[in-house]
């Protein structure tokens, strides 16, 4: 099924310089990585050992944050800088990374982490998949 | 199929005071309405006529935000102020019905502006239908 | 001296409905207090009795989003709808309270509980004011 | 007189890599960048002339959301990944250099624009200065 973020592309009134099918999937990677990392934040501070989660959280939130901007910016188009979303997918990458590898530590105690782990290192895929076809 | 907010639900250590299908499915529908927001207003940016749409791009930026914020807020769970959820659900509420009617207003014009009007309206009804299960 | 604030206020092009000195320093103080709380639950997760503080990380999370997305609502003026602004500026007094009355109880043990109490009431109070011009 | 960034700082209960009076200052210059970008988007989309805007309303967006993000990525730290900081900074400084391009080529025209030109240029050299004792 379609999603809305694919939709809204096929509307869009001018040329855009990416392939709409994969920036619509990326876009969409990036809100699933952001609402999963916002969500383990949630369930970490919920576990009784919260204090070994930590750094967790704190992953969490800045991967959150970042990949809710990425996605952002991946949404607006026309006259786009492309030195702009370059680095940001770089940055997103790299905080995928490091919260992906973060999760993954404590992925065999917190069903959470396992799963946000997943959706990190997915997102970090699309983010790298998307800057090679741009640079 | 399962989206990742559903999963990570699933996964919470804890309980939590709301049905677990039903808040996955709210959170599902305004993180979609912020990103048919997010699009429609940078497709509003990008239409000839923008000086008409000047209030459609505003209310379309309000709306993503009201509604990222609304979905950061569901996805927090233990310890949760009720009234703090029940009024951000009812400002999320009306801005989606402010920003349906802007966009309704366009519909037959703009693609765009039709397709970000239903995603309005069903956010706007995702939030009362989950304000009905808290009051 | 001047805040950014106020001087992008008072290069406005078109009028404004509100008094623009009071609207600036309600965006300000919202701002402050998005700031005092993400730092409040950097601040939390750092201490050693996390565990219990962790409704705090909460609440601190809930008001910087709130905080930051009220004072981007309040920064869109022309044509604007007066019920989204009524309705976020009661759901950010309320949200202020709820973090405001957590941080409290914390704030003789935590110093950046005490500095994120005192903001989040200044924030509480300075949205009800714009409320009563409002309604 | 200190900011709210910088009373945190002081009450933060654990060390930090950074010097903190150097990062409250970045830190609050991202947030008047953030604020001068968001009002005049909306300024520019109440300029008669706003199809001549578009572009500079996009980069006002991005460059908002980028300045939040890249605030609250530096407000989290015990634990930091420097590496997240360290794109994150190139990223945010990509993004100001563009926008406050973007800006200029209007300041001569619109007040706001040449006020949010000056905030991007100065949030550009703060996050190069930082970049610069990070590296």
């Amino acid at each position: 099924m379609a999603s809305v973020t694919m939709s809204m592309l096929e509307a869009y009134p001018k040329s855009i310089n990416l392939d709409r099918a994969k920036l619509a999937a990326v876009v969409d990677t990036l809100n699933s990585c952001a609402q999963a990392c916002t969500a383990c934040a949630d369930a970490c501070l919920s576990e009784d050992m919260v204090a070994e989660l930590a750094k967790c959280v704190r992953s969490n939130l800045d991967c959150a944050d970042v990949c809710t901007t990425t996605a952002r910016v991946l949404s607006r188009h026309t006259g786009y800088d492309a030195n702009v979303t370059r680095s940001l997918l770089e940055a997103c990458a790299t905080t995928c990374r490091s919260c992906g590898d973060e999760c993954a530590r404590h992925a065999d105690r917190h069903e959470h982490c396992r799963i946000c782990a997943d959706a990190c290192r997915e997102c970090e895929r699309a983010c790298r998949d998307l800057l090679a076809t741009i640079s």
